[in-house]
C-alpha cells in the first residue's frame, strides 16, 4: 500500500490571494464603472532590459545551428554565469566566494523550498513572523513543524519571531536554542532592513550555537542606504554560518524568465548526530546532481548580461523606477497621516491599519472607498494582523493615481 | 546544532562517468594521432527545431515590451502548453487527460527526483537493474533504501527487479509486497521495451496491492514498433495507479533548454497509514505550488511549438536520424557477431560483453582497439554487469565509422 507523506496534511491552506482575487472579482463585478488599481502581488510589470533580451536572441540562435547547439549544461550552472555572479556580487563588494560555492538555479522559491532536502527532520526551525510562508510550508511537509495550534495559529515545534512596529521589525534573539533560522532583508512583507550591526548579532547566535541562517536576499538590489549589508557575508563570521539565496527575479525583472543562485561557502558545516562537521556545500552539490539538471542555457546567458555594462545600466533604472513609485506611495500615506515602514530599500510599503480594524477589514475599506487593492498583514502571519502590505511594481500612472485616492 | 540529512551519507559515489572522462583523456593524451569516437553519454547533438526557434524569439520579443511582458506564470504551466500536451499526448492517442492533470516542469529527471516528496519514509520501492540511478539515489536520500551491503552491491531495503536477457528484459513481477515501483520504457540503459499486455501485468499487480507505478516514458518518441505502449495510460486501470513522467529532452533535443512534464491523473491515489485514500495530483500540486514557480515562459513557447505542423515535421526527421543512426550500430554490432539488444525502438543499443570479460574491461579493450567510448553496464547497477551501452545521439558519420572499425 503506497503511503503518502502525512505531513503534507498539516498544511494550512493559504486562501490569502485566492480571497483577495475573489474579493476583488466580486467588487468589479457590482462596480463596473470603478477603475481599480492593484497594488497586491509582488510581481514586476517592466519589460526585460535590452541587453538581456539580446543575449537570449544569441542563444537561441545558437541552439538552432549544429556548431552552436548545446545539450545538458553542468548541474551548477555555467562557468560563464557562476564567474559573472562571484566577480560582481561578491568580489566587487570585497567578499571572497569562488564559483564551486555558487549554484544556479531556476528560482529562488526553488532553492528556499529544496535546501530541506540536506537537513535532518530533527531540527528546530525558526521564523519571523510576519514571513514568505515558503520557509514555514516546506519545513511543514519535511516534518519539522509538529501539529498546527488553530486557536494560536501556529504551528508547535516552529519557533516564531516577531518583526512588528515595537520591536522596530528587528527580530530578538531567541531564547532557546535553534538550529535553521530563516532571515529575509530586505524584508518581505514589512519591507525593512537590518543594519551590518543588527545582523552581526545573528551571525553571532548562529557561531555559538552552531546553528543555520538561510539568507534570503531576494530583494538587495532595491537597497539604497549605506550600512544596510547587500550580502550576509559583509559580515564577520558569516561564511562559517550561512547560506545565502540571491534571485534575478525581481532585480532584472525575471519573474517569468526565471533563474536565481544559492551561495554554500565551503566553510558551513552542518553536523551528524555524534557531532561530526560535515561541509553543507557538498551535500548540496550532490543533491543538485541527483535531483536538477541545470537551467536552460538561454536563461543563463540572459542572467550574464545583467552583468554587462549595458545591462546594469537598464536595470538601475529599472530599479529607480519602482524605488520611485515606492517613495510616492511611502510620503503620500505619511501625509495623509498614515503609519508607515519599509518602501526605502524594498519595493514594499507596510502600513498600521487605523484605528483597530482588522487587516481583512482595512482591506475591504481600501477596496471600496478607494479601489484600492493591497495585501492584508494577516496573511503573512500572527504578528501581521493590523498591518497591510502595499508594493511598488506597478506604473507610475497608478501609484499616483493611488496615493490620490488616499 | 543544525543537523544534516544522514541517509546522504548512505549515497555510492558514482564514479561511473568520471572513470570514464579520466580513461578517455589517459588515452587521448597518450594516442594524440588516433580520432577517438565517443558514444558513450546519452545527450542529443542535432540543433533545435526550427519552429521551437522561431516560437522561442517571440517569446523573448514578448518579455521585451511593456504590453507582452509577463511575470510569474502559473506553477503548473500556461494552459497553452498545458492543452496542447492533454490534445497531441493524450487525445490524439484515445486516452482522456485533462489539462489539470499535467504539470509542466523542467526536467523529468526533477519530477523523478522530486517526486519522492509526496510519498512516507516507510514505503517499499522496487527498482529495475540495471536502472537510471535518479530513482535509486533520491529514494537513499529520503530515507527508503537502509543500509548498503558492499558484498552484494544493493541496499538492504530496496527490491531489485533484474532486466536480463535471460528473462528477456521484462521484470517479474515482484514475490513481496512493494508500494512504489520503477517503471522506465522504452529503457534506458537497455533500449528494450514492454508491449501493453507485458505492461498489462504491472498494472494489474498496482492494483491488487495499492502500489503506484512511476512510469518514466521519456524515450517514447522513440517506439517504431506496433503494440508498444507510448503511454502507460494505454493500458486499462493505468489511470487508477500511474503517474507517468515525460520530457523534450530527447523528443525534441531539449536537453539545454529545459522542459519536460509528469502527469497525474485525479483517480490515481495514496493512503494515509490509517487507510484513508489521498489524490496524489493534490499533494503534487500542493508541492508545486509551494516549492516551484514554473518553467520560463520562452522554453513553454518553444514546447508548445513542437505541436504545431511544422514543429512535428522536423522533430520526427530528428528522431528518424538517430533512429537510423541506432539501426547502424545494432545491425553493424550484429553483423560482427555481437549479441545486442535494444536499438530499434530506442536511441540505446545494449549489447552483451563478449566472452568472460566485464563491462569495464570490454570498455578498456574497444577504447585501445577500435578507440571507440561507450557505456559500462556494471555502472547501472548489478545486473548491468557484462552488459555495454553504445548511444545513437552521435552524428551519422561517427555512427557508421564506429561500426566499420567494429
Amino acid at each position: 500500500m503506497s503511503l503518502i507523506n502525512e505531513n503534507f496534511l498539516e498544511l494550512q491552506e493559504s486562501y490569502l490571494f485566492s480571497t483577495v482575487a475573489k474579493k476583488v472579482a466580486k467588487f468589479a463585478e457590482e462596480h463596473p464603472d470603478k477603475k481599480i488599481i492593484k497594488l497586491g502581488i509582488g510581481d514586476v510589470t517592466r519589460p526585460i532590459a535590452k541587453a538581456c533580451i539580446e543575449a537570449m536572441h544569441k542563444a537561441v540562435d545558437e541552439l538552432g545551428t549544429e556548431e552552436g547547439f548545446r545539450g545538458y549544461g553542468p548541474e551548477q550552472g555555467y562557468d560563464f554565469l557562476r564567474n559573472a555572479i562571484v566577480e560582481n556580487d561578491y568580489k566587487a563588494r570585497g567578499i571572497d566566494i569562488s564559483s564551486d560555492e555558487v549554484f544556479v538555479s531556476d528560482g529562488a522559491k526553488c532553492d528556499c523550498g529544496n535546501i530541506v532536502d540536506i537537513f535532518a527532520k530533527d531540527n528546530v526551525v525558526a521564523i519571523t513572523d510576519p514571513v514568505y510562508p515558503v520557509y514555514l510550508d516546506t519545513n511543514v511537509m519535511a516534518g519539522r513543524s509538529g501539529k498546527f495550534n488553530k486557536e494560536k495559529q501556529v504551528y508547535e515545534n516552529i519557533v516564531y519571531l516577531p518583526v512588528t512596529a515595537q520591536n522596530n521589525f528587528e527580530p530578538e534573539l531567541p531564547k532557546q536554542k535553534v538550529d535553521l533560522i530563516y532571515l529575509c532583508f530586505p524584508n518581505n512583507p514589512t519591507g525593512t532592513v537590518l543594519t551590518k550591526e543588527q545582523l552581526k548579532k545573528w551571525v553571532d547566535y548562529a557561531k555559538e550555537n552552531n546553528s543555520i541562517i538561510l539568507y534570503d536576499a531576494a530583494y538587495e538590489a532595491f537597497i539604497t542606504e549605506k550600512n544596510i549589508p547587500h550580502s550576509i557575508y559583509e559580515v564577520e563570521g558569516a561564511k562559517d554560518v550561512a547560506i545565502e539565496f540571491k534571485s534575478y527575479s525581481k532585480t532584472a525583472g525575471f519573474t517569468g524568465v526565471r533563474c536565481a543562485y544559492l551561495v554554500i561557502p565551503k566553510t558551513v558545516k552542518g553536523y551528524t548526530k555524534t557531532g561530526e562537521k560535515i561541509e553543507l556545500n557538498k551535500l548540496w552539490n550532490r543533491r543538485t546532481c541527483t535531483k536538477f539538471n541545470g537551467v536552460s542555457y538561454i536563461v543563463q546567458r540572459a542572467a550574464e548580461a545583467t552583468y554587462s555594462k549595458e545591462g546594469k545600466k537598464e536595470i538601475k533604472a529599472n530599479i529607480e523606477y519602482y524605488l520611485e513609485n515606492a517613495k510616492i506611495i511611502r510620503e503620500g500615506l505619511i501625509k495623509a497621516g498614515y503609519e508607515v515602514y519599509g518602501g526605502v530599500n524594498s519595493p514594499y510599503i507596510w502600513l498600521k491599519v487605523p484605528g483597530n480594524m482588522t487587516s481583512w477589514e482595512f482591506f475591504d475599506k481600501l477596496l471600496a472607498e478607494k479601489n484600492i487593492v493591497g495585501t492584508p498583514g494577516s496573511g503573512f502571519g500572527p504578528h501581521g494582523e493590523g498591518y497591510f502590505r502595499l508594493t511598488a511594481f506597478g506604473t507610475r500612472e497608478n501609484s499616483i493615481e493611488a496615493i490620490k485616492r488616499i
